[in-house]
């Protein structure tokens, strides 16, 4: 049977979204590991189903690619209660997922990418560029925070694909350099994401 | 009557896109100019709207308020034919709208805002800033010359909220330095667009 294939790096937080969701929505799949620091994601064959070379990549049971991890999270999540059924919720869920790949992910994945995670990055980054990111990476868990103060759930009422997306590199945020104690709201929230059903650590695999 | 309000700066190509969706599917709605070069995205009264301080702004007949462009084309086309009816096109006209706003946004409108858009930024720009914002720009524009080399639209077979999305910088790329010359499936494509029912440039307002 073609079930589900993704192809992941497993220490990106990127490629952990769908793999959390997936876990905890029951959806089998196989587990491609792809490392964009050997190059894996330039070849050939890998460009023919994502020209824009990156990973997480989604491929459907009919052999169809769906690259970028939040597209991947609303595709998957349609039709179940990861995606709110109200319509202003799920476009309060839409918002979330926009701020995180512009706002969040570029700054607070990327301290962490020079800090922690790529071996030939890591002692290369200048103080400027560091503190540019935790500038703004500040800024941005700041406009989380006055969410989570008074919200158990970035959209609506429940955990949804926004909770998925957000947690992926902020429960990480301190390999980056940023420090939580100042964010009260967003400390509780990563407790409540971790005790959510089916929730899967960064390292599972399936 | 309440209906939807917009709070926009004209010359953003962000803000142009509820505006050029809102008028193509017929959504009357008032505009508040607001300029985040003069602080008005920073006074309280904005804040308490959007806590990151950013427009555009949509604030629904109801009062409550949706900030991220995308996330506004989504909630806006949901049900109309500017959101593909099948379900993996639907997932790829995610994928372009954050595409958009991780690759494409940060460099090419990025380069526009420092070479062309805001007075204080003219001329502030180094050769090493620009030279990466048109390398990754280049790399963003060549991801979707290899989609509209073949495709006359970005989602499925019909103008979506991903053509929207990305013709809002696309079309301006020339104010940040931007040559479509090698181009030939985006220029075509940038034609399409421009003669889709109810198109309107980023000059109109309501």
């Amino acid at each position: 049977m073609a079930g589900y294939t993704l192809y992941s790096m497993q220490n990106s937080g990127n490629c952990y979204k769908p793999r959390l969701l997936m876990h905890q929505l029951g959806i089998p799949f196989r587990l491609v590991d792809t490392d964009p620091g050997r190059g894996e994601t330039r070849k050939d064959e890998f460009r023919a189903l994502n020209p824009n070379a990156r990973v997480p990549l989604l491929v459907l049971p009919d052999g169809r690619a769906l690259p970028e991890s939040n597209a991947m999270l609303l595709y998957l999540a349609e039709g179940t209660p990861c995606l709110p059924a109200d319509r202003y919720d799920r476009g309060t869920c839409y918002q979330w997922l926009f701020f995180e790949q512009y706002d969040h992910e570029p700054t607070i994945a990327v301290a962490r990418s020079w800090l922690s995670v790529y071996p030939d990055r890591i002692g290369k980054a200048t103080p400027e560029q560091i503190a540019g990111w935790h500038q703004k990476g500040y800024k941005a868990l700041g406009v989380m925070e006055q969410r989570l103060k008074a919200h158990d759930w970035l959209a609506g009422n429940a955990y949804s694909v926004a909770d998925i997306a957000l947690y992926a590199y902020t429960h990480v945020a301190d390999e980056g350099g940023f420090d939580l104690t100042d964010y009260p709201g967003i400390r509780g929230w990563l407790a409540r994401v971790a005790s959510t059903p089916g929730f899967v650590p960064m390292d599972w695999r399936p």
